[in-house]
């Protein structure tokens, strides 16, 4: 066996030599924490701001225990914790969608509970905490997940623990793990689940009568959990986000040099366009849309497929048969008209199943078209055929239509072909399609994503052996040294109507129109419709000159004057 | 305006922050050249190495101008060249699809001709030839363009020059920018024709019956483009197969976060599966399918089929109800039974055109099916129907299927999907599909590329100054300090029937089942589909310790003992 045959074989099961290369980069640690080396726990005070939301009543009185204890105020650190608490027992989950910088967080968790606490796993997420699925981490597996991408040591699922009995099978999982703390890694919804658990094990958990600590942590890569100052972004966003912009940068750079080519690249990110919109500044492509714009502008898709037609049409004039757009997975979701006729739609066929299911599949666009309001039929009838297939014949167990499934980047192109042709008809238009989504939940994090994540543990962590329940960890002031602080959950919580019934959620948060980034975007984006301004925002890099990036959405909304972050 | 705005500005048209650092990377250069900071010309001498082909005397007959200079022998450098060579005018042009460190090419020539000398580039590919679209390449856009990916510096396109008045046109534009030598930047085909051209521009194209000189510069992403240790491996493969590793190796780690996907990858590469056996060396997927291995065992598609579906099961008993295939994109055509089916096919509607079109669609399949040999017929009605009406429907100009345009991965998730149910109806099996290609053409050179490039143009640039023709430029010795060569184009030609005529054509080189790649594939493959032993090689790096590696396959097959390359 060669030399190299033996090298390549150690390199297997995440030992590549990237992999053993990042997990040495040093990560910096706010100066609460003291040292890098060996960070310590802090404790916490109010600040004296308070969250409130619209139903803030309604919350009170769901939420009793948690508001009573943090009167919705946010929390910042006060110090090093004097206090030197023993014992704890904490398991640490994976919540939903993977996204870069989760084992970070338990890295993190660990370091700050040190060896006098024990830190658990759930496995595969909430259903392992039903299941009572739990392990001990150690300090080998910290060294061996630090600064690696993906959510894999644990694993994770989209289980919500919702029901009487599965309150009841978290409590039994808590006493047979004597667990004193619950760290949640998720997204709103996650969030959320964190809320309604803190409040549910409160108190008389534990024979003594006292209660089980639950700690959220802000992830997803959909960006859309923000909360103003508080959390300028949720982690795994910036790792996301970068590994999308090198792509479109590859294919930017691929449409001038191949010269002949449009590429239409659908971004995953179902409600808010956060990441179409960081992607497009990274980027500079000629055109981006922004679902919360068209939505905003009761934009019809007729006048979008013109948008698009008229810059491929200018460019073709200016001698580029080429060029990029962005579109965001959620769009469909977010034009008015679309959804007006979806919805009738779907009561046309709810109310006619039975003759629509008697017709030949040919006629079925006709008998449904005759039975929907004029507007609503001329809609469905400038469609592509196998988009109107899908519309009539995919419908999930509640009889709606999975928007989703919905292929919008190949929708665009077709559209914009046949719009393009009647505009002028000797612009040629060769186009391919993209779905960037599931490449970068899981990629390395960024030095930014990893630095943010174990701080986010040292936080989680620190606020455990504070004594603290119902709040998410946060890192404030990300380019100027960072400060722990605590965001309670039932300040976030709003009421909102779901399946016919009231349920608490954080509200996502959207793309705003008066934002400085999606100001910035609006004030640069017909200069990049026009000439090629486009840039590469290349591979991220763990070494070297080019590694220290906020995302620059997160850098614009913040007031930042520099992309740089700094924590500690 | 805020500092942040205007930092942003400046980073438009090709600045961004990453874009600006890669330029003032340093470059090695192979000792014959001196120094990196200032690298001079070499002169070149007969190896006494003489390449043949079954083809070699009918090439003698077509090129025997060239084959009479060069003897076929492979040149190696010696030493400096002490004549300073002033006054040539030279033309640069990129052909077929782009290749990180094209640009670097263009660099290496322009260093190493130097102020005396004039490097002219060649706008939009072969057809900028014809055209006599022909710019000066200056110092300052050297300055910009080095260590960036793409071709769109120069641009580039498929335009194949065959015909006399083709000829007659590149004479014209010879003669119109007195030009004494024209690079090709091309793969197998666009050196081929750089082989051509070489023997048709031998002679009498100036005024004093001087010729004009022309070298060849092997890229193609594709890897088919090697000539054993002469030519280990093309430029533009070890960046692409990077930027796939990387995908898959996030994908990799996102079938083990989320527990419940699989993802079929299809990768670019037409006719080799070398870039899907790097991709699989550099990641370790469970499956990973090599089209030349399907042939030389002559597997039919219900095989391959089976082989997937029995490994998706076993997996789900072992509890992994996920993982990763890859699968080449030119799979189909490798298939033996799916190639007679087509050519059958083929027959059959040429011979019923207008029958065929009179039958209504859903008739369609039976009517084919009904004119076909019993096992093309029992073939075509196993495959699922979108691939049968694309069967059906799509046509080229030669009343051609063409291959490309099916939807690999897709079949052989519905496929799979099918078989699996046959195997055990418990098994889950929920699957995405991928296709990486553009995404890999144009990122940023890896510091191999950027400096094989840089290398390769510095030894395009010293054959033209010694006065050579028909010779492609190579480095030898890549884990080894390099060595420039040069490789005589005629040597390499053999004689292939295409489109009912005799063409002069490079073979393409396969994936050889012997290989030291291959076998150490398959000696691992079988662990791979049992358990995760998944690596993630990451993002390409460009400062730090991870960014010297040579491409896994190129490293084995050369025999080298460690995966470092070294240039200089």
């Amino acid at each position: 066996m060669s030399t190299l045959v033996e090298q390549l074989i150690q390199t297997e099961a995440h030992q590549s030599i990237f992999e053993s290369a990042v997990r040495q980069l040093p990560l910096p640690v706010c100066a609460a924490f003291g040292s890098s080396s060996s960070p310590q726990p802090v404790s916490f005070k109010n600040t004296g701001r308070v969250l409130s939301t619209k139903d803030s009543d309604a919350v009170r009185a769901q939420f009793p225990q948690s508001v009573a204890a943090s009167n919705n105020i946010v929390l910042t650190s006060s110090g090093s914790n004097p206090a030197t608490v023993q014992g704890k027992r904490v398991a640490v989950l994976f919540s939903g969608g993977p996204a870069a910088g989760g084992h970070n967080v338990v890295c993190g968790l660990k370091r700050v509970l040190g060896a006098g606490n024990t830190l658990l796993g759930v496995r595969a997420g909430p259903k392992g905490l039903l299941k009572g699925s739990l392990f001990e981490i150690t300090e080998a597996n910290v060294d061996f997940i630090l600064n690696t991408g993906g959510f894999d040591f644990l694993g994770s699922d989209r289980t919500k623990i919702k029901s009487d009995e599965q309150f009841a099978q978290v409590r039994e999982t808590c006493i047979k793990h004597q667990l004193d703390a619950i760290v949640v890694v998720g997204g709103d919804d996650s969030n959320t689940n964190a809320a309604v658990l803190a409040e549910s094990l409160f108190t008389g958990v534990k024979a003594d009568g006292s209660g089980v600590q639950v700690i959220g942590v802000p992830k997803t890569i959909d960006g859309d959990l923000q909360i103003g100052d508080l959390l300028s972004i949720s982690f795994g966003f910036d790792t996301a986000t970068r590994i999308y912009s090198e792509m479109v940068g590859n294919i930017l750079q691929d449409t001038s040099s191949s010269l002949k080519y449009w590429h239409f690249v659908k971004l995953m990110g179902r409600s808010a366009s956060h990441v179409a919109l960081e992607v497009a500044l990274q980027t500079k492509p000629a055109i981006t849309l922004i679902s919360e714009e068209i939505a905003a502008n009761q934009e019809s898709l007729a006048s979008i497929i013109d948008r698009v037609a008229r810059v491929i049409v200018e460019r073709s004039h200016r001698g580029m048969n080429y060029g990029v757009l962005l579109a965001p997975e959620g769009l469909i979701e977010f034009i008015p008209e679309m959804n007006a006729m979806i919805a009738e739609l779907n009561d046309v066929l709810a109310h006619h199943a039975a003759d629509f299911a008697a017709q030949a599949d040919d006629a079925k666009p006709a008998f449904v078209g005759s039975r929907l309001s004029p507007e609503n039929a001329s809609l469905l009838a400038s469609l592509p055929h196998y988009i109107v297939n899908m519309l009539l014949a995919e419908r999930d167990s509640h009889g709606n239509l999975q928007v989703s499934l919905i292929p919008t980047e190949q929708l665009l192109i077709d559209m914009a072909r046949q719009r393009v042709r009647e505009l002028d008809a000797n612009v040629p238009f060769a186009a391919h399609s993209h779905f960037l989504g599931y490449e970068g939940r899981c990629g390395a994090p960024t030095l930014f994503d990893a630095a943010y994540t174990y701080n986010l543990g040292l936080t989680a962590g620190s606020l455990i052996l504070d004594g603290r329940t119902g709040y998410m960890a946060t890192i404030t002031g990300l380019a100027s040294g960072g400060t722990p602080q605590a965001i309670p959950l039932a300040g976030l919580l709003n009421i909102e109507r779901r399946h016919g019934k009231n349920e608490f959620v954080i509200e996502k948060a959207l793309v705003k129109m008066d934002s400085p980034a999606m100001q910035y975007f609006v004030s640069r984006r017909e200069a990049w419709a026009a000439s090629d301004l486009f840039a590469s925002p290349g591979p991220r890099q763990f070494w070297g000159p080019t590694t220290d990036q906020l995302p620059i959405s997160v850098a614009l909304n913040s007031g930042a004057d520099a992309l740089m972050f700094k924590i500690g």
